[in-house]
């Protein structure tokens, strides 16, 4: 595969969708390609799982179900977008993927780390983002933002101290790799969370 | 875990249904209580997940999407409904269970029998049957059965060639462990059928 796989990462309300239209730009505006997509989601059927994940359910889902469901999404994710985008030679930006599932299955709700990693082993082979962007925003600030867009899902209703481990949950994941994750911090100014964003795609484009 | 699992195997036409009440109503006159359930399915999210993996989709199912949902309607299944009864020491009868997805999936399809072993022990742990009756017929005998019932749903217009995979799944499958399997050769009259179904069941009491 000769494209570029750059995955962004952070809590609700850190501005992922505007830093992500700019990243868009930013790669477009020196030539590339670019295929933007999102997890879990992508695709017809994978929308369809993302559904079922996100849904009210008259039972409780099971922690490995939910695991299961996500994994399931992202299969075909890269099926049918990611891979055939990175054949191309396109850079890739996707809104999360497994480091989500790490942060908010792992780490928020206390699913078994070593069972997603079996899951991403399985579903990826080796295949891993060359860039994760975190745009790291306390919790309590992030939901003020999310909430003021409208109503909230099942997963965004959970509690502060839920997004709290999330966040943990993303800043340990970067501080373990730290050559391949950015973290942003997206309590700044608009301004100088872009000015941040492009610095971390220049810096990744001359490695 | 103090009930008894009893999962029931075959092909498409080999008279399954037929010989799972006989299964059941042979142990309610032995004073058991039994739970009668099927794969995939169970629960009202297993159900839908079973609909998502039987419908006619605009995309290609990648292999490995296909065999994650299964695990998830599977995981759901187990946590909602056979866990539950085996712990109230329940008879749990099911309709197809993880040897039907080495057997359609595996054999059927060629999918890896490695990675369904990962997803069998990520999502059962240690649970495994403790009697599979797997009912043995021609496919072609079977699918003229089972055409006859009406429209034949995307697994089951699969040529016989694959049929033909699947069976010989099944039968490696029992020889692996014949001390779990009970082969039935299902072309033979109900009659005698019903009478080495009830044979088989009491050799498992016995034991």
């Amino acid at each position: 595969m000769t494209g570029m796989f750059i995955t962004v990462e952070g809590g609700e309300g850190a501005g992922k969708s505007t830093n992500i239209a700019a990243a868009k730009a930013w790669f477009e505006s020196r030539g590339y390609q670019v295929t933007l997509t999102r997890e879990p989601g992508g695709t017809p059927l994978s929308e369809q799982i993302r559904s079922l994940v996100l849904a009210e359910h008259s039972e409780t889902v099971a922690p490995i179900t939910e695991l299961l469901l996500m994994f399931a999404s992202r299969s075909q994710h890269l099926a049918e977008v990611i891979q055939p985008a990175l054949e191309r030679g396109d850079v890739v930006i996707c809104d999360r993927f497994t480091d989500a599932t790490y942060a908010y299955q792992g780490y928020g709700r206390g699913m078994s780390k070593s069972d997603i990693a079996v899951l991403e082993q399985l579903v990826q082979g080796d295949l891993r983002p060359d860039l994760t962007i975190v745009f790291d925003i306390d919790p309590k600030v992030g939901m003020q933002r999310a909430g003021a867009r409208g109503s909230l899902d099942r997963i965004e209703k959970e509690q502060y101290a839920f997004f709290e481990r999330v966040r943990t949950g993303y800043l340990e994941l970067a501080a373990s790799a730290p050559q391949r994750y950015q973290v942003i911090d997206a309590e700044q100014s608009i301004e100088n969370v872009e000015l941040q964003l492009t610095r971390a795609l220049s810096t990744f484009l001359d490695r």
